[in-house]
């Protein structure tokens, strides 16, 4: 027996059940992994929620998608992976049959990675998510130069500090929001060039004067909401503001006028956009990669959890206070 | 003396008020023009009632956007037009300043184009407006194949028309909708392959019964407002919706969750973005004169009016009855 999280019923952080499981075999073209570590995220927090934008199956079920661990058991058919091996899943498979909370989970094959050695095993849990969530606005569908202005809203969140550093390749200059001023530091070591200070509200005047009336060339928001009216006004001509979350709980309007006078795009955007297809998914694959190697690209974690603690991890990730990647250690 | 349109002040169409004002000598790199044709647009009615969407300035001022005529006056280091060429404006230049609303207007060099020959006056005046705004969304920034299908939200418009004319050069699949069944010949003769007659609702249905449940990929829709959550619904995967007007006097909320889940792109587009940036201006002129030359394109035009009726026929133009240009012969 082994210990895995489920989920009965959506609702606050003690919803997520840890209880003894049977380790699985794993069917044809699956793995089973002994999982050292898991990488939470905020997506997790909003499917415990219930809240999640896209479509789910019915509970119980299991919850998460990043993991690192060794191969130990494989289905009919593996050809890539054998018993032994250390990997880490990439998000590309169903999260409530295949979820990853837990001393072991059963994933496809194609889900996996191997990892560069120079990642710690925690590390190598804290990867996936973020990079490829920074990759679809920032490399898929922009072309980013050193003249860019990339506006990351969240700066702080583990997809925030990923995506500074996924910008800070192409050179471009980066301004980071955050809450707190407790996060500058970690926000300008991390790359940015300059930190706004904002709960949402004066974000325009900030890149006015940053950019000298220029406004941005992209955008990410995880939040959404009636900030999205301050992006806009914060925007420069043809900009594109990409919207992966909506961590706003208020309806959002659209800001119609600037997105005419200036020609904006609203761009949704989920990594799904790269995992689902193959091709996109290993030309993002092999850039990560690369540039894992070179460290250039670094996941900065912030706090570490023992499996025991789920509850309370899933607590502190819920709480906002966290600058990058909150880690379960198994 | 001679007649020109002045608008006083923001109102109905009343306050288009025609008047006798001497012609005016063309500035450096202007020209002055003979006017013999004006083609209407419902910029000018939004303008009119000081709801339109670009910044402008102050009454009183001239107003309209595109005419065809002959130059009758050159200023200062005119270079590519003489006296006596036949021409069309294209909208790139101050409309209150250089408004073609009259028996003469005053306009910059650089907004004038050479017509091909086969077009009459009242055609050459209902030319730009109408493909210039469908180029942006249809050709620069969209990639349409055979397989595309492209959705044209009020598909009777001169925008609406044109925008069926222009998807069509590349085989897409045009679905185009209308309020009014008495609008349906003009759309399938104009190249619409489905029509669908709906207020706004419903939309998403037909469009989904039209291309099996896989959606549009691009639309068009210069109303915004509350349909655009429908519009969202008739989307396929990573659909553009190109929104180039605000005919909806509601409020437009963002349909956040299909944004995400499908990774739907809303982009607010006017063809300024065309008109003022020289390379992009030209490869569109070269696209239009070409296709107007080959006959792919061909400006519908719905009724004639004279100058003396240009209050009845911006009435006409807000009635939503026409199919197609509403045009002044002068």
């Amino acid at each position: 027996m082994a210990r895995i999280v489920r989920l009965y019923r959506t609702g606050g952080p003690e919803e997520l059940t840890l209880e003894e499981a049977a380790p699985e075999q794993p069917g044809a073209g699956e793995v089973r992994i002994r999982v050292e570590a898991i990488g939470l995220n905020n997506s997790e927090v909003q499917f415990r929620h219930g809240v999640y934008p896209l479509p789910t199956g019915s509970l119980p079920s299991r919850i998460g998608r990043e993991c690192s661990g060794v191969v130990e058991a494989v289905g009919d058919g593996v050809q890539q992976f054998a018993i032994g091996e250390e990997v880490s899943t990439i998000p590309a498979f169903d999260i409530q049959r295949n979820g990853v909370y837990g001393e072991w989970c059963v994933v496809p094959e194609t889900a996996l990675e191997r990892m560069p050695a120079r990642l710690s095993r925690l590390e190598a849990a804290a990867v996936w998510q973020q990079y490829l969530t920074a990759y679809g606005p920032l490399v898929l569908f922009s072309r980013l130069t050193p003249h860019s202005v990339v506006l990351i809203l969240a700066g702080a969140s583990s997809v925030g500090l990923g995506a500074i550093q996924v910008a800070k390749l192409f050179g471009a200059t980066v301004i980071a929001t955050t809450r707190t001023a407790a996060k500058q530091d970690i926000l300008h070591r991390t790359g940015a060039d300059h930190v706004i200070i904002s709960d949402g509200t004066d974000v325009a005047p900030r890149v006015r004067e940053i950019t000298g009336a220029r406004g941005f060339d992209v955008a990410l928001d995880p939040i959404a909401g009636p900030g999205l009216a301050e992006l806009a006004d914060a925007a420069g001509q043809e900009a594109a503001i990409f919207v992966y979350g909506q961590l706003s709980p208020e309806p959002t309007p659209l800001p119609l006028i600037p997105l005419l006078r200036k020609g904006l795009t609203i761009r949704g955007y989920t990594l799904w956009e790269i995992t689902l297809q193959p091709e996109r998914r290993e030309a993002a694959r092999r850039f990560i990669l690369r540039h894992l190697e070179s460290r250039a690209l670094s996941p900065v974690i912030d706090r570490v959890y023992t499996l025991d603690e789920i509850v309370e991890a899933h607590r502190y990730l819920e709480s906002g206070r966290q600058a990058g990647k909150v880690v379960v250690r198994v």
